[in-house]
């Protein structure tokens, strides 16, 4: 199960809508097929599994990460091919993320004879699922915030300066975390400042998300990277009160696209439901200290991701990660519980999720 | 070697102005005899260890922290005691941390015949002496700074609240910072907002530091626990145009000692060459902003431990670790290497040393 889980984290991020599912087929303790679902229209993960294993599929055992599926979709459904493979027992991790039909894939198994066990390594399951299982039940995307700071709680001196907080090994970390994020949001303060391109350069290519500004007064640069660049597409949120000449400006460019909203400000909530009714599953923050303000005012935070650099830079007026108004009491702060302490490089990597936050995988059937 | 350690690092904070000491004594592979140096004047760890093994010391082996001295000082040398009891081999960790001296006991030791092997568990070692061997070859105290702060780096919020950011269990382990350090230190500005008490509170009791306070104006008042409560010795530094009327009022407590500059200003330098001079090996900074960043820009900081709790607070305008004056640029940082990381509760432990900061361990001989 655990190379099942390996196959599908090299998926992450090109599924979508689709989670991503590996799967691994066992005969006589040999190994005789693998699959991961690659792109949503393509084979799933168990028929590549069982394709590959052909004849050496009968009487051996399966292995996913997902429950199979018993419907017709845009391909036939994977409880059949298992059947006709002549599979005798199936392990599973995770039900499907649709309470409606979870359970259905695994009754299909069982009605025919085949032993199936289900709620195998549920932690993974945990990591692996969770944003998706969170979008499937929200129709809202699984925001991660992306923060980057000194051992002190600066992301940037007072005058705004802050390349480089990290190393190059954090900062190649990100770029991984941009590939399997469907969409990545920041603020305008941070294109016109540090005009960024928001892609995914790692060695190895990877995917670009989509960049999503939010900009309430459309101040975006015509000359930024993210408006010459085309490699992704960019959709600017704006207030309702955006100037419609700055748009048409904007709107010269093919990849680019304007969302006005309803209001004069750009509400979280607002931009987090229009995200969602465009499928995106996963969003990735990385913006500035009010950017982050507002999405941690909108409970909009299913994790925090933080590097933390071992320098100390000192200075009451540096920038910290999370600005916005000035609560009142300690105590006022937001209770996260910390998941996952990795070293990468010098730096530290923290993994944080609200305390409390509940778990959308359903681990038993 | 490591059992010696551990016997060693239980008498921290209580041999000053010696190193804590451990030593094991081994005979046909069981334990004869074990002790530690639990105070200045009192018995060597070698001689306790030698004492309880009593003839099973004979064709046996001694560990210990440290190279034993071969000097009468305020007991015999420790050689001889080890010459008596008929050991054939000894173990040593660390070399003698005067250089003068560093290896004359082992050379003691090689011209009676007895195998000594050097260097053993260098990582211990190190862990456990360079406060002292810093003390030594500087004449001036080893500083910890410590610092709490939420995960977003915040240590208080913009009114000075600040109870709680960490955990009890994270607040109990400074407790045990305060128990293995000389000194405590903080700045007037701490006194008079959170009125601080200073002393190590453990379940166990735990010995308290000397209170250590840089006060310019002398403003700390009459009523703060550190002058009304009498458990430890309270030091107030103060620049050189203090009130004397304030510093006579302050007098009047038996407990309190004003260290008057000679410059209006308190310079860090000045303290820390006071402090040695006064015998302070190990000095804990818990200061605020301000006190932190002054350690900072005068390049005393030998080591800093930073509790994180998993919170976020927000606020443009809440304290972090270090204020002080804005530094320009991200690279005007000090650059550290962290050498800990430790999870206490629902809190991290981050231990973070200087960069390229000299070990002060004689590793070999
Ligand atoms: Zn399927
Ligand atoms: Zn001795």
């Amino acid at each position: 199960m655990q190379v099942a889980f390996s196959i599908a984290q090299g998926a992450v991020g090109q599924t979508s809508p689709n989670p991503p599912v590996g799967s691994v087929v066992v005969n006589h303790g040999r190994v005789v097929g693998m699959g991961a679902h690659l792109r949503a229209g393509e084979r799933h993960a168990e028929r590549i599994a069982l394709d590959m294993a052909g004849e050496h599929a009968r009487g051996g055992d399966l292995y996913v990460t997902l429950e199979p599926c018993s419907h017709t979709g845009k391909t036939p459904p994977c409880t059949e091919a298992i059947m006709q493979a002549g599979i005798t027992r199936v392990f599973v991790s995770s039900l499907d993320p649709n309470p409606l039909v979870a359970g259905s894939g695994i009754q299909t198994l069982r009605d025919a004879g085949i032993d199936v066990q289900t709620g195998i390594c549920p932690e993974l399951a945990d990591e692996l699922y969770q944003p998706f299982f969170y979008f499937i039940q929200t129709k809202q995307p699984h925001v991660t915030v992306k923060t980057a700071m000194t051992l002190d709680g600066k992301i940037a001196a007072f005058s705004g300066h802050s390349k480089w907080v990290t190393s190059e090994h954090a900062r190649l970390d990100v770029h991984r975390l941009r590939h399997v994020h469907d969409a990545i949001l920041t603020g305008s303060k941070t294109i016109l400042h540090d005009n960024p391109l928001l892609t995914t350069r790692l060695p190895q290519g990877g995917l670009h998300p989509i960049r999503v500004i939010l900009d309430t007064q459309l101040v975006t640069p015509i000359a930024s990277q993210i408006i010459q660049n085309a490699d992704a597409p960019t959709w600017i949120f704006c207030g309702s009160t955006a100037s419609k000449e700055l748009e048409f400006n904007l709107l010269t460019y093919d990849h680019v696209e304007i969302i006005r909203m309803n209001d004069p400000d750009i509400a979280i909530s607002a931009v987090l439901k229009e995200l969602g009714a465009r499928g995106v599953m996963t969003l990735l923050v990385e913006g500035g200290a009010s950017v982050n303000s507002s999405f941690l005012q909108a409970n909009a935070v299913n994790r925090i991701i933080t590097y933390i650099a071992p320098r100390l830079l000192g200075g009451a007026g540096s920038l910290t990660p999370i600005g916005g108004t000035n609560p009142a009491l300690m105590s006022d702060a937001k209770e996260f519980v910390f998941v996952k302490t990795e070293q990468l490089g010098p730096d530290l990597k923290v993994t944080a999720v609200p305390k409390g936050s509940d778990r959308y995988v359903h681990r038993n059937h």
